[in-house]
């Protein structure tokens, strides 16, 4: 394999978490470079703005040298060519989001056959953390600094009642 | 059984995707009669109106002797009823589908006891396609010629952006 | 254990369903009191005020000594602290449940270490009631008898249309 | 559809349970005719013989006027198509049920194209019975008149101590 | 509720693991009193005899004031009756676990109604802990200390090769 | 990432099938090396021997350049450390597969923290296909030219009756 081998990890990222992180810091050291990818989707209601969400995964990847982070609409596998991707990466935890992963991992290897998806597990002290529950929890007054890196509490913080 | 063999295949069609097609085609193989049973749900936004998605189904069944087509509102089990259908046939892929399938299939059957659901796989090259999940391609421009009759592509591309 | 074994049962209960009311049953037989404890989500369209929910519990319970009802806002584990309950008890069916109903106990568990979730078994019978079942039967004009108490159907009628 | 549709519904048997039987009732009012079709597989073993468990299912279905027991060895496929049998039935309960009644239908298909596996629900009462759970709680001495026909329970006394 | 609350822990605990005890804690908090119960089974091959299961265990649940070991054969709901429980515990980890447990709750239920099954799960830590595991993790020469108290190492290693 | 990316294919591969060999050639194009490694299991009955299993292997992997075949037996961790593997590839097909799978791989995790388990679907023209279904279709007399490379075919007949 002479030309690096680019992972793709995509995902809205409304807000980061540790789960997150854990996985790119898994992914990092399995590829050559890793993309953090966030889905602009300009349908679905978020709390924090995709350039908001970008910056704070660039401070949470500024120490792991092969991560980059970029943002894109349209399709994953097109955004994944001209990346020069060839593999998408996803971390799973439950059986209905394997379901759901295994579907859209199916239907991306249709519409572009050489992009292969490669499944991950977050360490499983983070298998109870995800970007809904850690809003639902904030917003409801709950302590969420076990679930999410120190600058995203910051973040948080500085939306106010949310 | 003196009586012909009745099934209902009931589902929003929102486009017909070769899936349902795949599952039209082993059921009529099946059972005397096949209803393709469009809801009529106005409570749930579609790109297609139900007048159009019955169009295009008509036009894919048309070589199936034993298909027909019609919409309905109200409970599925007293539209089975008006058609003399015995039995109510449901695909069946994931897991989670699985689950809210057997639920509804219970509930249908404490609703109208004589009434059974049937599930059939379809072919396996099917199991990534989705009504939901093609609309996404489209909408972000990729190619759905593979998951939808050719019909319902000319369809979707007469629909414009969506 | 010198301290009553406190049990909190939360839900939303719009409304509440034969398959609810078998399981707060259960509960009372193993602890020392439950509390039926109504999310108050402003966010979330219901069909019952929390008043009147609340109404239909307190109805249902009222021959169960042990059993009380009341409403919350804002995080669970507070609640429950606030009340003294050292147990969360939630009813499990599918499996799709399963997987969301432990990711809430694991969060749970984080944010308060000394509360426990337990998981009890509905009646079989009660395999396919669920309050969103209950409503779309209703609405299109379906017997719900079976499935909720008579005071409920009344209070159901006394809506109208829905 | 002149010839007449004939469903296969395959197992061990060992013993009918009510569960079985159940099935069996629901397939004989959907079918032209229903084939109990009892394996014969001598590297497993089994508590009733062949012939044993095909004379409990003959006297189970006697009312029932078009279903008939035989029993079979060699590959499911081969004996479907001797039979005449277009269907192979199959009750699903648990997922994990589910997942291999799914591969063991993709590899039938497979093997046979034109031969569709339905499945279908047993009644929810019937939800926990199985046969290999029938022989352990009557080995520790429960009572499994509820779960077997009374001829079962009779041919259960007569093997003495299991 | 005048009478204790009594709750039966089953299995086999061949050998005890740190997430069975992570599970006995929690019962213990929860229940006037837990008895595990260690099922003496002679058709099944094991590595430990049920007497020197008991006694890892009953050193492992010295500390625990409320906590006792039992051995039993025939049926656990038998056995519950006598010990006057009217809880069975039972942790849940996997989906396929959780689906055995479900059949399994449904018919003790079905053999002695009063009795309930209530599921917790362990900390998630240990939920790739089985006893089938730390058996072959140390067949194969592997470190299991972190997986089972420090008196079960010292029990395996004086087993010698395994 | 200066070392080579080295991944491990373990399985029984008793025998190889047109599904693990679709997954090695996937493997084989995200890592810089892939090693299948046959687990010697003495406890385990088995078709063929561990080298007939690894000619056929190594006849079908030929072509890939960066694929080679050994043998192991005790701990898959142990034998990852010692090829110099940072990888264990694993195929997922089915939800008891996954929970399975997820157990071993956070066992394996605890056992050597830096060795990360990814999975990758099969072509989902191979979900059906696994070893023991195939010899136990071979073995009723059925066609499993359509599941294994020829070259298994010749050995299954040149086995016999199996």
């Amino acid at each position: 394999m002479s030309e690096p081998n680019i992972s793709l990890y995509p995902g809205s990222f409304d807000p980061l978490t540790n789960g997150h992180l854990d996985l790119i810091e898994r992914g990092a050291r399995l590829f050559d470079r890793l993309i953090v990818a966030i889905l602009r989707n300009e349908n679905k209601a978020s709390l924090f703005t995709v350039e908001e969400r970008a910056e704070m995964l660039r401070e949470a990847v500024r120490r792991l040298g092969n991560v980059s982070v970029e943002c894109f609409d349209g399709l994953l596998v097109r955004f994944a060519e001209q990346a020069g991707a060839r593999v998408i990466l996803r971390g799973i935890r439950a059986v209905s989001d394997y379901e759901f992963e295994l579907q859209m991992a199916l239907m991306n290897r249709k519409l572009r056959p050489g992009l292969e998806t490669v499944f991950m597990l977050p360490g499983e002290a983070y298998s109870y953390v995800s970007s809904r529950l850690v809003k639902e929890v904030y917003r409801l007054g709950g302590d969420v600094s076990a679930m999410v890196p120190p600058h995203v509490v910051e973040r948080l913080r500085a939306k106010g009642r949310i």
